[in-house]
Formats: structure tokens, sequence, C-alpha cells
């Protein structure tokens, strides 16, 4: 639900679209081609925006209530994080000259599926006179696609999503919307109580998409109206009744509980949130204000039933269609892993539960075994439109199997490698078995051709070292885990061979093909190659080029870009950080530097990446202002594009450029370590970290770092490179 | 005019769909992408299918005469290519059991714009009764269009093609048709006599889309009754009146002449045509009729005003939507060029009429300077919906370049050179020099990254061997052409220079990047490489993938097809044929050898190039077994796609193969050379070739070459490497 107004805002999708959306609920269209090909996707995925439930439109007499008319004599609103509740109070002079007081509040509940309150509250403050409260649910939702920018969508053609039926009593509003391709009927049912001393009348109404109640208040000087409004969502393919008797549930025990009882769970909710998942960074209030705007979005976003995913701008905009990303398993679920570890793993069985679909897509794409997991999708279809920059990125693959390794370090929960991990595991390890091949050209080693990197602005490449590394550590994680459950689960693993038709050889290949992976690098430079080519082109003309004509996929023909050494974001950079042990610190160095003079940054996912391996490497200042730029990110509209949406993945990110960059947390080999760098604006900064059972906090100063105990048993942990055992409290320099 | 039968038939894309289209009338759409991207064309163009105004409906009574109802007793159906006329003969029962003997002509004058005529007779054979002749224009045409084939279109969203008016009076019926988007008016205007002995009444209808004459014949056994249709098309963007004028003007004369009159006219046209174009084979039929029906659809499809240009297509279907591509100047022109250079001079004035809009394109693709020619368009402007086998094909540029040398060599027209054909080549080359760079990695030297060479089975490549040979060509020619304009023509190179805004140092840049062009080649194998990377990829799987996989575009992602050493054109062949004294014959067979051994041919235009390389190289049985797939291609519908419409490149390619490959005629350092060979099932073949206002015969039997100089000067010639003067006739072995 965006924050915007209880009585709208004209239609302006920069300042405040409406936008309602539920993670999950969406309507295919159909993707048309310039020219179709083979094993393009035909069906896109939109998610909707459903009927706008929240809605209250203010009269005095005839004057409609709206922050674009009359004065504004005071006015303050808030998003208050700690308590999950978006607040406004204002004193508005009509364009006749009334006075009222408007005080609102809003929350989104955490607990209670898709329920959502308002506190709207009005006092006439200089007159007597009728006051008119109109609640109402909008079913008449607009759509900001269609600005032309590839990072939106194209509409829905095919498609569609519209009101099926409206009904209201003297208690209950209900819109039922219901898609034509996937047959998702929406519910949006609504009560409300109207409280104050004034006498006044209420009404119902139905006007085609809109439903709802009418209050005619005799308003009189000082006296408060309070409403309070209840609203909730169900998406379902079943029936409209069987729709409203759940959602009429849902209802009464909100109404039992009252806004203020429904405030305070949602206060103990967070206050549990904040507990495991806070990072407090005393001397610097923007960064502070910062990282708790982007935790809290990453709370609200994401999907926490094993069905659903956290979309790239979470549900906060139409950007990207609402599709999920790989942006969950680099971003998103490392910086849950350490706090709310159980989101993560729902965030993991939710591809678990879309892998047959990934198997049907690896089919399609001519491979004989495996699963390829979609570069965008909803419903773990495939439906990037333009496989370049979509099919091509193959490393999706990898980065599930390296979340799944981040995982399983962080938690051990062998039940989920037993029943998910594994198979997931095997099936993308299968695929970069058959994706690549060992290449006489390259004296045999195992080479991975036309995938596209990380990086958007090079496509269709061979050996792209990400990629490659990646991939490697994807096979040597699924054939170490095949040969654990051989030792140590024998029966599981033969019910999965079995299962997956898994032949002894295929793991010995995995061993091999990880052994003898192609890792291109040039020996001139002393830095790895991006690819096979990628040093072979013309440097982007950074000096020449207008600051107006960045991000460059907005002003220039892919070809130009895909021409140049130009990069929309970290690549080779990210491999540096995930997998820092396989590489001196010299050599991360030259590789950071040279790709940091050629990267853009056009792609909201890169700033966190530059700043954490930055700071890997000693280069604290850059590794600051790549921190700033994440954090700040959608508060300051960096990217210019947050009306689409916030960057989710990059808000993760600034979770990750703390713990993993200035903290210097690293699980490698199985250790816990730290390299604590405070930066020096900064009095002290601290977080917890959960880790297997542990829970850890942090607090690190100019002077020390020191190490809690919180939960758990003893650890051993490396500070500095150097091992401790940690049973209560270490304080070290 | 499609060759279907006057009284139609039912509706199938495969056996016989309607189709009349006029060379250049097309309709603009919008181009979908899934996702859009900067530069990405976004107006379709598509050839729209116009009124049939051939239309004869014949009933007996209340039976309507229909070849696929009654029965068939004799039949015989020919199209003429000496005489250009269509002919069809039968005697058909009706279900109810009346005989009828049924005859007709039909020719579209090459002579007269769109001027068709039908001569159409229809003889009772065993009954007196009513005979009904509808003869009219039907403007409810149909699309092919729709078919899941990239190779068609997709339908033209946006677009329309509808009916404005009809008129009918005693004499002339006229039907009006309108684009929507490109605002042409096309005018179908068509008068008819009709001569019987039988009495008659005759009456006019018109019914929507469709006006016209209906006779109504008191039919006698065994006398005639003779109809004549006069068919005239026009399309412009002028009124309907106007149109009308002009178009009853064309009738008149035809009129005038008659039919008959028609049909000489016809004859005596092709009787020139044939007198310098007809390839003669003894000894093979099927090759002879397949050399002539060749040659026959191309000067049928061929535009001819210099402000049309020829469809892959022709005129004969809808496949690639009637766009123009590189197979004019790859193929087309250089078939024209030796016997009728004043087309071949058209087609090149057309691509000069659009170099316009190919400088605007080469702006929006971020190119300083020069022109880059659209790859597939009907107006000059880019709308290839694929950019990866689109846009990338940058090598179009340089085919038009190859074109106008080899209309130079062949024809010495400094008056095309000094008003086209130089601002072509510097704008071409400009375009080279503005795409590639001097680059370090590769020693300095001049190098092209990301596009797609003619094979489009490997995409956005870096240095396609193909590309960097005919820019490094392109280059050469455009600066020779600078250097002896500035000799020669100093007044018309200062202000072409003038216009174009060129540099003095532009041309020695030219020079410097063609001196230093960089061409991939692998020691280690002895063959040049397709592009850097070719040889690193497998090879595609040819023992395995099932025969029912080709072509493969239509079976595998692009992904799949780009990660595999499987070319679907001659590519790196291609250069060997072009620049063939470039290579030595042993380097020509290593790389014919290589590449003939992962080359699908896919491509109509493959088989005639591998054949010609054949002959080259020695490999005559070779040579002969692609000939063959070449010449008859559409005859026996080898592609398996002749109801798309003919291969128009691939009939040019036919002529190539007996001139360019069995004869070995070449124009290397302004010597035209022969190395003939003549295939043991032969007895001996003869063609004319027209070069430098020469005009001369060659006869190849088995034991000898007889060339005999029927027009012009006496000439240098090359023989089996000898040099000769022919002056009257030589004999050679």
């Amino acid at each position: 639900m965006r924050g915007t107004f209880e009585e709208g805002l004209e239609y302006d999708s920069r300042l405040g679209a409406e936008g309602t959306f539920l993670n999950g609920v969406y309507e295919e269209g159909t993707i048309r081609y310039g020219e179709m090909a083979h094993g393009f996707p035909e069906k896109k995925q939109t998610m909707i925006n459903v009927a706008n439930g929240k809605k209250i439109i203010l009269k005095l007499d005839n004057e409609i209530f709206s922050m674009q008319a009359g004065n504004i004599l005071d006015y303050k609103r808030s998003i208050n994080m700690r308590e999950g509740v978006l607040k406004r109070s204002l004193i508005w002079q009509s364009p006749m000259g009334k006075q009222i007081r408007l005080e609102t509040e809003r929350l989104v509940c955490f607990q209670r599926r898709n329920l959502a309150a308002v506190s709207y509250k009005v006092t006439p403050l200089d007159f007597d006179g009728t006051i008119i409260v109109l609640s109402e649910i909008d079913g008449d939702t607009k759509y900001a696609l269609g600005e032309k920018d590839p990072r939106i969508g194209s509409g829905l053609e095919g498609g569609s999503f519209f009101t099926i039926d409206a009904v209201v009593d003297s208690e209950t509003a209900a819109l039922f919307q219901r898609t034509k391709r996937t047959g998702i009927t929406v519910a949006c049912v609504v009560k409300g109580t109207i409280k104050t001393e004034c006498s006044y009348t209420s009404d119902k109404y139905i006007c085609r998409d809109r439903v709802g109640f009418e209050y005619k208040v005799t308003g009189q000087k000082g006296k408060a109206i309070e409403y309070t409004k209840f609203i909730v969502y169900e998406a379902s393919e079943e029936s409209c009744s069987s729709l409203m008797s759940y959602t009429l549930k849902v209802l009464e025990g909100a109404m039992e509980r009252g806004y203020d009882g429904l405030a305070r769970e949602q206060y103990e909710f967070l206050s549990d949130y904040w507990y495991r998942s806070d990072i407090e960074i005393k001397g610097d209030i923007a960064l502070q204000q910062a990282i708790r705007f982007n935790l809290f979005h990453l709370l609200q976003s994401v999907g926490r039933d094993g069905k659903t995913n956290i979309c790239a701008k979470g549900l906060t905009g139409e950007g990207y269609e609402g599709h999920y990303f790989w942006d969950t398993e680099m971003y998103i679920i490392p910086a849950f892993l350490y706090s709310s570890p159980g989101i993560s793993r729902k965030l993991l069985e939710y591809r678990y539960g879309t892998l047959d679909k990934a198997r049907e897509r690896a089919r399609e794409m001519s491979h004989k075994k495996g699963a390829l997991f979609p570069w965008r999708t909803i419903n773990g279809e495939e439906c990037s439109g333009y496989f370049p920059a979509g099919t091509a990125q193959y490393h999706i693959n990898a980065a599930i199997a390296h979340a799944i390794k981040k995982y399983m370090e962080a938690t051990q929960d062998e039940e989920f490698l037993l029943s998910c991990g594994a198979e997931m595991l095997f099936e993308t390890a299968r695929l970069w078995a058959d994706l690549g091949y060992f290449n006489a050209c390259k004296d045999g080693r195992f080479c991975i051709n036309c995938v596209t990197g990380p990086d958007e602005y090079t496509a269709i490449v061979n050996n792209n070292f990400y990629t490659n590394i990646m991939a490697k550590d994807n096979l040597e994680i699924a054939y170490n885990t095949a040969v654990w459950m051989k030792e140590c689960h024998r029966p599981e693993y033969d019910r999965l061979a079995a299962k997956i038709g898994l032949e002894p050889e295929e793991t010995e290949l995995w061993k091999r093909a990880a052994d003898n992976m192609y890792l291109p690098y040039s020996e001139k430079l002393g830095i790895h190659m991006q690819d096979d080519t990628f040093l072979d082109k013309k440097v982007w003309d950074f000096k020449n080029v207008p600051k107006e004509n960045y991000p460059l996929l907005l002003h220039y023909h892919p070809l130009v870009i895909y021409r140049h050494q130009v990069c929309k974001q970290a690549d080779v950079v990210l491999a540096l950080f995930l997998l820092g042990h396989k590489f001196s610190q010299e050599q991360k160095r030259r590789d950071y530097e040279y790709y940091e003079k050629v990267t853009t940054h056009d792609s909201s996912l890169s700033a966190s990446i530059f700043s954490i391996v930055a700071n890997d490497i000693g280069y604290h200042e850059e590794a600051y202002d790549y921190f700033i730029k994440t954090a700040r990110m959608d508060l300051d509209d960096y990217q210019g594009n947050t009306h689409h949406g916030v960057h989710t993945a990059n808000m993760a990110g600034s979770w990750m450029c703390i713990v993993n960059g200035f903290a210097g947390m690293r699980v490698y080999d199985d250790i816990l370590s730290f390299k604590p760098y405070i930066h020096p604006d900064w009095e002290s900064y601290s977080f917890r970290i959960a880790y297997r059972g542990r829970l850890i906090q942090l607090t690190i100063s100019s002077s020390e770092t020191s190490y809690e105990l919180l939960e758990g048993n003893e650890l051993e942990i490396t500070h500095r490179d150097k091992k401790y055992r940690l049973k209560d409290r270490l304080t070290l320099e």
C-alpha cells in the first residue's frame, strides 16, 4: 500500500500514483516481438494494482478536501519505522476559509495477512457545518506503465483486470476484481466505525468501480469526528463467497482488537525485528535514517510464505512489472540470513517450488539435463522479453546455488538441504555441465560460451569470468553435497538420484568441470578479464559523453554499448566479494581499479558491491562514498527513478555495506570472521548477527570492537585474521 | 500478380493464396518489443496485397465453375517464358454433367506500367443454356501473415488497408483502396469486352469490396464466348480522380492495341531480354527449365524505376513482408549487370535515394559521421525487429560499395559515379572509420567489434572476417575514388566534399584503416576465422540432430545456435568468391573445407555461393550438387517455404553459378577472365556477357570454349590465366 494520501491525489506517476500490490498476484499478457524466434517467452506476467481500499474523501459542505487546494497552515507527515505506522497531521484552510485539523494514522499489519487499518480524525476548528466523510474502495486503479522506459513494462496485451462485483451493506463494503488470464479473484473488503459527539447519518453507495459509505455529520467547532477503517485483501482462484467469508473473519479479528490493538501488535512484531536486524550508526543521522528506512522497506516487501518472493521494486511500484530476479539470492537473502534466517529459507523454498518450471525451461533451451531458472518471473516461468539481457544471464542458476551455500553455512539446516537444497544444487550443476564443454582451443579447459554476465552492458560473450567462477562454485557445492549425502544420508541420496535420474558419472563430471573451469586472465594487465574479448574493445569515451546521457541504456543502442569497455555494474568485482578468499588482496586491488574506471553504476545493484570491495582492499573513502549512494539511493532518488518503486536489492546492499563492508564479515572455510573499520565521521556502529544458533552483538568504535554473545553456545571467530573464542564478550582492537 | 486461377481458390496459404503486389506500395505498422531499447525501429513496413483485379467467376446456370468441384477431363497449364504469358486450357464437367472448354491466357505487361490483360474463352461443349460471366475487382484480399514463422511477418498493428470507394459504369469498374498510415491510394481499374455469337445481356454491380460486370449469355453448344479484360493499377498519394484519369489513359492505350497487340509487345520485349540474358544448357532439360524460370522471375520482380528495388520474395508472396535486403547488391545486381546493366544502375539509384535516411540512421546509432544503410526496408528506413540478425549486419554498407565497384568495372559509367556513386562510397567508408578502431590489443590493427556477419547463426561478434575484409575493400574503393576525383574531377570532388563536410584527413584515415584492417586467421588450422571466437565454440552435433530439426532457427533458441560452430550460410566462403584474388587456391580450399562441414544452408543465399567456390577450387561434383539445389530451389521447393514466395537472391545465384561458377568469370584488376568447366552430363552451355560496351557470347563444350564478340570493340580477356585479344571469335581449349 503506497504511502499516498487517503483522499487521493490527481494522477501523476512521479508525484503520487496510487498503488496497492499483493505479492504474487499478477496477470498474464502476451509478449510481442519485432521478430519472433524459437524459445522466446510468449507470456508476460505483470503484478497488478488492486483496488484502493484506504480511500477516504472529506467534504466540508461542498468543498472537497485536497492538499492541492486551499491553504495548509500546519503540516507534519512521518513514517515511524519503530511502530510501523504512517502518520499525518495538518491544519487546512479551505478555499472558502473554513479550517479543520486532520490527523490520520495508517498501518499495514505484518502479522495479519493483507490487513490494513486507518485511523482518521477530523476536527472543525472555526466553524459549525456539514462534514461529509466518504469511505470507499476505489477499483478504478491506473497504471504508471506506458512511460517509455524499458525498466518499466509495456502494458498487458491480451490480459486484463476488472471489477466483477461490488456489494455493500450497512457494515461491510466489498469489491471483487478478477484477472482475465490467470483467473485470480481479488477481494477487497472494508469495515469502518465512526465516533463523534456530533449527530450524523450514514448511507452506503455503489457507483461502477467504487463502493463505500457516506457519513454526513453535523459538525461542531472543536468536536472531533473519528473514523476507523479496516481493510482486508485476499486473492485466490476461489469463489467470491469463499473469499468473502475468509475476509470477514479477518475483519472480525481486527475489529475485536481495534486500531490501537493492531498498533500494539505491530509494535511488538517490529520490536523483535529491530532487535535482531537493526544497525545503529552513531554520529550520522542521515545514514542512520537511511539504513533503517531500507530495512523497514525490505520487511514490508519480502514474501514470507514460501510461495512468493521479493520484487525488484518490492511492493512499492510497478517498475520491472513486479518481477523477481537474482536480486533475491545475491542481496535479499544475505541481508535477512543473519537476522531472520527463516525468511531466507522461505525465499529459497519459493525457488524450490518453481524447480519443475526451471526444468521445463532447460528443455526448451535444448539442455538435456538440469534446470534453468528464469531471469525474471513471478510464477516461475521465464518472462524476460529481451534475451541478451535476460535468458542469457545463466548466472541466475549459480546465484541460487550460492544462496543455498550461504544459507547452509549460517544455519546448518540439514533438513532443508535434504528436502530441497540438494535437488536444486544437483539440477543447477547439471545445467552447467550440459552448457559448457572441455574446449581443445583452451587447453581442454571447461568453457561456457554465449552467456551474459551480471554486467548488462556486455552481452552474449564467451567465458564471462563471473559466470565461470560462480558455475565452478556451483559445481563444487553440488559435488560436495553429493559426496556428503552418499556418506551420511545414503537413503536420501538414492531416493533423490532415482527421482531425477542422476547417473553416478554425472557427479564426477561436475568435479572435472569445476577443476578445469576456464577463468580468463590477462597476464599483461594482471587482471581477470570480464570475458574472452572484453579487453579487446574500445574503452567508453567517459570524458566526452555528457552527464545527461546516463544511464546509457536510455540513450544508446545496445550495439553501441556492447561495442565498448563499459560496465553497467559490478561483474568481476562481484566475484571478488562473493568468493573473496580465492584472490589475493593485490589481485583484488588490480581488478577493482581496472573495472572501477569503466563502470557507470547505471544499475542500482552496483554501488553496494563496490563499497564492500573497496573496504576490503583498504580504499575506505571510496567505500564510504559508494555506501552513501547505496544507503540513501531512494531517499535522495540518486537513480532518478524511485517513482517506479524502491530498489530493494540495493536496500539489502546497504546492510551488506555495513556488515560485509565496514565490519568486513565473511564466512570462508566455515569460520565467521571480521575485519572492522570505522569511518572517522562516526562515533560507533553496532549490529547483531544470528549464526548457527548464536546471536552476537558487535559494537565498533574507533578504538575497539566488542563482541557480545547474546544467545547460544561459545564460538570460534576470526578478528583481523586471528582466531578467538567468543564466550560472553570479547573486546579487541 | 500471383499465378492463381481467375475464378479464385478457397483460401489456403500453401496451395494458392491470392496475391497482387505493387513494388514499393506498403503500409506502416508498429513494431512491438518484449523489452524496448534505444534505437530499436518502431515502424514496420509491410508490402500490401492489393485488390484482385483479374477475377472472373463463371456460372453455368446455378453451378459455379471451380477446379475443386465436378470433373476435369482435360487440363493443361503453362507459363511461357518466351512469350511472358500464362495459359490454361481445360475441359470441365460440372457436377450436373455439363461440359465446357475453358481457355485462358494472361499477361502482366513488362513495358506498360502496372497493366495486365486476360483473355478468357469459354465454350459449352454439350449443352445449350445460361452462362454467366462475372468479371470483377475483389478488394477483400487476405493475408498469409500469421503463420508462426519468423521468416514471414507479424501483421500490421496500427496500420491498415481498406477500400474507400468503388465505382462502375457500363464500361469501367474501379476500386480504390487506401493505407491508413502511409496515406497511399491504390486504384484498380478494369475494362472488358465480350465477343460471342450468342445473345447476352450485361449488367454491373457493386457489393462492398467487390465491383464488376455481369454478362448473362444464352449459351449455345459449340459457340465460344470470348471475354477480354484489361486491368491497370496505380498507387500514389494523389486523389482518386487524378488516379482515375491516369489509369483510364493507360486502359485506352491497352484497348487500342488489344490483347494480341499487348502479347506481341510482350514477346518483343522478352526477345530482347532473352537475347542478352538467356543461358542455354544443352543436355539437361530440368536445369534449362529452372534457369529460365529463375531469370523470368527476376525480371518480373525487379524494380526498374530507380525508386523501387527487389523484395526478398520478389512480388510473389508476403515472406519477409516485401522487404529489400543486401540480396540486391550481392545477388540481383550482379545477375543483371552483365545483361541489363541499366537495371543494376536503377537498383543503385534506389539506394542513393535513401542515403539521407541512412545518414539519419547512422546518427541514431551514435555514429558521428557516415551513413548506415538499413538491413531491411522498403522506404529506406531500418525496420528490422531483431537487431542481432538485423541492424548488427553492418556489412550491408560494404555490399552496396561492392555493387558500385562491380557496376563501375562493368560499365565505366563515370556519370553515375560522380552523381551518386562517390557519395555513397564516401559515406559508407566514413561509417567504417567511425565504427572500428586501431586496437592496441591487436597490434594496433583496425578492429570492428560487435557486428553480425552474413551467417546469422552467429551474432554480435568481434572482427567478423567477411565484414572486415569487405569493409577494407569499401574503404579502399572510397579512397581510390577520392584520389581519382581529386585528380580528374576536382570541381565535382570539391562540391561533394563541401556538401558532406568531408575533411582532407578523413580519406587518409580510410587508407590507414584499410591498410591495417585486422583479418582473423588461425595459424593452427591454416584457415580464416569467421570471427575472433568462432573456433572457440563447440562444433554443432550434426550426427545426432535429426533432419526435421532443420532449419535450426525454427527449432532452437538463438543462444543455443550462437553457442556452436554452425553456419546458416556462406560467410568466410562468400568472401572467397567476392575477393577471390586475395587468396591462394590452397587457402580457399582449406577455408571451404572447414566451413562447408559446419554449414546447414538454412538460408537460401548459401548454396549458390558454395557452388561457385567449389567450382573455383576444382570440387566440381560438389559444385554441381549445390547448383542443382540453387537452380531448382523454388520449382522443387527445396527450402519448404516457396509458398511464402520465390527466393529471388537464390534465383540470381543460379545465374552466377553458371557464369561465375562453371564458366569461372571474374573481373579482377580490370580484366575479364574465365576458367570454364563443363559438367560431363551436359553437351554444352552458352550465355552472353555485356561488358564495357561489348556483348560477348561464350559457348562451352567439353572440348572447347568459343568466345564471339557480338557487339563493340575488341577486348583483352583472360582464359585459363592466359591473356587473349578477342576481335571476332576465339576458340580455345
